[in-house]
């Protein structure tokens, strides 16, 4: 056992040796950057070993309580900062007690999430209702057993057949009944089985909608009654600490044998924070408390008058899960092993119906948990549930629907048909995998100028409001791009003429801030000074940074231009951005640097966290539910790499902006005219 | 904490002081009779306090360290054996170390139990099924989820439709499938959800049935394929330790705020333990030393065979249970509370099929296991087994099905018409609450014979070929009385002109076995003297008991009488007398002391353990689950106390041998002369 201590954090802890650091962050919860989740290829859990102390003689040489140098940090770790005690995190096997500096650009930040709920019109038929009920009581005459005496009163009031009763509401029936004097409130799931017993007449009952994202999880806590949403709340998914992406999820679960179970423990845990979280919220004196310990969760109380509510986690009788085929296996213990092998196949489609009790989710314990049904490996129940929310298949209208995110999901459709396919644009343009890129947390930088004149850079931070332009150097902070800024950089720079359409950096370059790096000998644009940032360095944008942005860009542009062809149109009625990324691009830009197809800006929305959205309509209207199932099935997935013309598409939407026939007015403009033209 | 060690079975242990001997006993496993339930009404508890010493000053007098004497124990412990330390283990709290000596009438014996399994035809036809399926595996042109891929073939080859799947089983699917190169067998219950999934081609699945009695718990191990038994286990019910029967353990319940998770815990370790010993007893090596550690097991290999199977627990895919009301209650941690009260309502009549894994049934987790429906109160899930098992519903011939145990259950019917009801029996026919009685265990005496010459007694005692006539005294080793001890014992009483038909002990004693017995000032008769028995007391019958007897056989005989009225005629066509007590009585000693209605004796059959059959033809045959669920709700319930008949039949039902107009060959025999007729 070593003592292991994580500075500037103070989180410490006992663990054995012969795990690494990154390993060690994980089990004290010191979470370290760990985009590629430890396979020693990202780079982001640099740490400097500041100290081993031996137990019985003081302190030492910490070089002797940690595993030796390893060839893969010398990608990452300059001569300099070797000398100085960097080291990878992933690389770095502890060997005693040690004291860990974890630089800043080495957290991973407490993201800035931003997925509230959308008022969507919703037809009242949830999967669980409330009946109120007076029975007779028995009688030597009719000594009917309890339950039979429900069922009958229910068939004949409500027509309802067939009832069965969970087991573990079966166990309350008795005393309910007694205590309310035979007037009962009984919670049927779908008509079919009798999941809550109440004593007398209980008028509302509430109902979670969970949308499990890869690196963000969000819950809405619902009136199934009203249908009122009555409270948010969103957290990181934990699993982020195993990797950034699905594939190293896939992987994390391969490498390790207990992994699968660890992430969906991770992740259930989550879920319950959420689920405590929205019930704090209806107890407004401990709801303050909570949110002053938990900085990072939304504490917005819809509803005023929930005050008065005073849930307990219990009275949560129905919940709704939705998230990509990934997420949606992991939190099953579901082997995800094949998604990430062709030819992809997920475990299975369906919708399922987990009792709560049976997966850990402290709701009503007899509660089913309703998960969305999946398409495909790649696009799973998230898809799935923006479909039901903003459901192309009943319109004659083309509609294109994106959601960027890790993975971007394409669906195009009408009435007549749907079509879904699935890019691999990769993290880049959520900001990971590239040198300075960061997620949306604060001090990421979101929106970026560059003047044509003098290439001069101005650029705003998230978690302040003025731009650079009208602030001291050293109140902005910045800490790195994320992926609203990444994009905005993008077509800032070909509009400037620091990059041309083929992305590379232009020779003759006029700014000082244009360099060739020292540590790498890459060609970089200095975005921001090191006296703007938090981190005492320049953040800067690599020639390889904007081939990785390209490359992702160029994935998306390509799938939707294949299933396009597929569906025998040149441009879809309209664009439906998904996903809290959407939220913050600027369309113009988006167009510009060709991240989506040929469109009017005109007919580009945004429909944010549609996904959210789609489960919490499935929680409230059971038809949604068969309708999901409907579509799940009924879209036609296109494998992209099996296209034939998937190669040459993909290489010409690697250009800056995209030339298309149907594109004809970014044609030959020059760039300074486009910015002008906004 | 006090140290508490019971001998001569030397189990000890430590336990908190301020509970009584007689819990402490149940918490060290030293099983002391406590037929009441602890009520100080049964008097079988007694015990001696052998020692008490303190730890740190050595022994002292064993008074100390127990409770003051309680005036109840005055009524069961006379002046001598309170000066010798004798107490009752339910008036004693442990007030710090002691040594105490449980005495053999004491001790809760090991029972004898003969719950065999009867050849039954039976339609195969279980809820769980296997099903061999040869997949083709997913390519990039059909990359279909694994369930929907097998759900497909299930479609197209054995037409079964919108089937779901177990959550733990859909875990394995993706494995499976590669590890059988998508060959697999599935089992699926009730053409409806898939429970397992093996690799490849399994031809053999298993179930287990068990009838849960309140003393007895019996289980047989059934190939589901062959349908075949392949071993059987019993043991006591381990609920004995908190009284005899069904109303001490309503009692316990109510008495205790954990009671009823304790008798349920107690109950289902128990079906484990038989579950584990039926899987043991297909490893012959394991399963003969297992035998050798338990040897109140019964560890018959019905099938050679079976020898070479080897199952494990997660072989079990069914399982079906039946249980009297009050135990089917029990097991399920249903509250039981108002089964003992006007108008006994039970919580539910209808069956269930609840996951193995909900109530810890150590079979395959995602196996179902069937609970059966019950008719009434106290007409349970065991009378709906012997009912689908003797089917008089389908006959013309009224049969009328006598299931004689702490309580009698009476059905009555054919084709036309179902009466069931049942008799406060109470446990004297079983041999309980006599001042003799014991259970049917080594050294119960089980017949009686007694000359109406000179009125002396011979008698065989369980576990010994031999008669008392042909025996040394000292090789007798009688312990007590049993049920069919009892039902002879009353018989020969009266033959042998001991007692008249009133039951009251003739004036005119000539045998020195009559007398007045010091202790209690009633009138008794010795069965067995001191020197023949291993309790070294004389047993005997007194006048009490013979009353308790005449009161048990009276409620039955009146109750059956009733019924039979009900249905508008005199006789049954046919009587079958159920349960393992039935299997030892003496048909026409049964019609002598009326405890049958009048009956040709060669109408009357016994059907053995008739509610374990019903429970194992419901394992293997699905639609009788139906069946049982129609009989459940259609068998018209007689609550005998509101006939208003009632007390006059029962008053009547107390002579000995009952009169009446159909029964006129009984009409004035001589006692001696009945025995003659034999």
């Amino acid at each position: 056992m070593a003592i292991i201590i994580f500075q500037p954090s103070g989180r410490r802890g006992e663990v054995e040796a012969g795990i690494t650091i990154l390993e060690a962050s994980c089990q004290v919860g010191a979470d370290i950057e760990a985009l590629c989740g430890g396979r020693r290829i990202c780079g982001k859990c640099k740490v400097k070993i500041e100290e081993g102390r031996y137990e019985k003689y003081g302190i030492v040489s910490s070089m002797e309580h940690v595993s030796e140098w390893q060839e893969e940090e010398g990608g990452f770790i300059t001569p300099l900062e070797k000398k100085e005690g960097f080291r990878l995190g992933c690389c770095s096997v502890i060997q005693g007690d040690l004291l860990i500096f974890v630089p800043e650009e080495s957290r991973a930040g407490k993201q800035v999430i931003t997925k509230g709920a959308r008022d969507i019109p919703i037809e009242h038929d949830p999967a669980v209702k409330h009946y109120y009920l007076e029975l007779d009581p028995p009688t030597l005459q009719d000594p009917t057993g309890d339950f039979e005496r429900l069922c009958e009163e229910l068939e004949e009031k409500q027509n309802l057949k067939d009832l069965s009763c969970d087991f573990f509401a079966l166990r309350q029936l008795s005393k309910c009944l007694r205590r309310g004097d035979w007037q009962i409130t009984a919670s049927i799931w779908m008509d079919r089985e009798v999941i809550r017993l109440q004593p007398g007449k209980v008028d509302h009952h509430y109902g979670v909608a969970v949308d499990v994202g890869t690196t963000t999880v969000a819950g809405y806590l619902c009136d199934l009654t009203t249908m009122k949403v009555l409270g948010t709340s969103s957290l990181m998914n934990p699993q982020c600490k195993y990797g950034e992406d699905v594939m190293s999820r896939i992987t994390y679960h391969m490498m390790n044998s207990e992994g699968l179970k660890r992430m969906s423990d991770d992740i259930i845990e989550a879920l319950n924070v959420i689920i405590e979280n929205l019930v704090q919220q209806t107890w407004p004196e401990k709801g303050k408390a909570k949110s002053e310990r938990n900085a990072t969760v939304e504490m917005q109380v819809l509803e005023k008058d929930a005050g008065l509510l005073r849930l307990r986690e219990e009275d949560i009788e129905d919940m709704a899960i939705c998230g990509n085929t990934v997420m949606h296996h992991i939190l099953l213990q579901l082997n995800p092993e094949y998604l990430g092998i062709a030819p992809f196949p997920p475990v299975l489609h369906r919708s399922l119906d987990i009792k709560a009790r049976e997966i850990g989710l402290k709701i009503n314990p007899s509660a089913y948990v309703h998960i969305l049904p999946i398409e495909a490996g790649f696009v799973g129940a998230d898809n799935v549930a923006v479909l039901i929310c903003e459901e192309p298949y009943k319109g004659e209208q083309v509609q294109l629907i994106v959601d960027i995110g890790t993975n971007g999901e394409l669906v195009l459709g009408n009435k007549d048909r749907l079509i879904s396919t699935s890019c691999a644009t990769g993290p880049a343009l959520e900001g990971a995998q590239l040198s300075s890129g960061i997620r949306a947390t604060w001090g990421a930088i979101e929106r970026v100028k560059i003047s044509y004149e003098t290439q001069e850079v101005d650029y705003k931070v998230i978690g302040r409001e003025a731009w650079k332009s009208f602030s001291k150097p050293e109140e902005m902070r910045a800490k790195g791009i994320c992926g609203s800024g990444v994009l905005d950089l993008l077509a800032e720079l070909y509009s400037s003429g620091v990059i041309d359409k083929s992305g590379r950096f232009r020779r003759d370059q006029k700014s000082n801030r244009f360099r060739i790096s020292p540590d790498t000998g890459e060609a970089e644009f200095v975005v921001a000074w090191a006296d703007e940032t938090s981190i005492n360095k320049d953040i800067t944008v690599t020639q390889r940074d904007i081939r990785q942005v390209q490359l992702a860009k160029a994935a998306l542009y390509a799938g939707c231009k294949l299933i396009l062809k597929r569906m025998g149109i040149k441009t879809p009625d309209m664009i439906k951005v998904a996903g809290a990324f959407g939220m913050h691009i600027d369309r113009t830009k988006a167009l510009i640097i060709g991240l989506l197809p040929d469109c009017d800006p005109e007919r580009i929305t945004f429909v944010g966290n549609a996904a959210g959205d789609g489960a919490r309509i499935a929680l409230l209207n059971r038809g949604k539910r068969l309708e999901a199932n409907w579509c799940s099935r009924h879209v036609e997935y296109v494998e992209l790499t099996l296209e034939p013309d998937f190669q040459d598409e993909f290489i010409r939407a690697m250009q800056i902006p995209h030339m298309t026939d149907a594109f004809p007015h970014l044609e030959g403009i020059v760039p300074g005219e486009i910015l002008n033209q906004k």
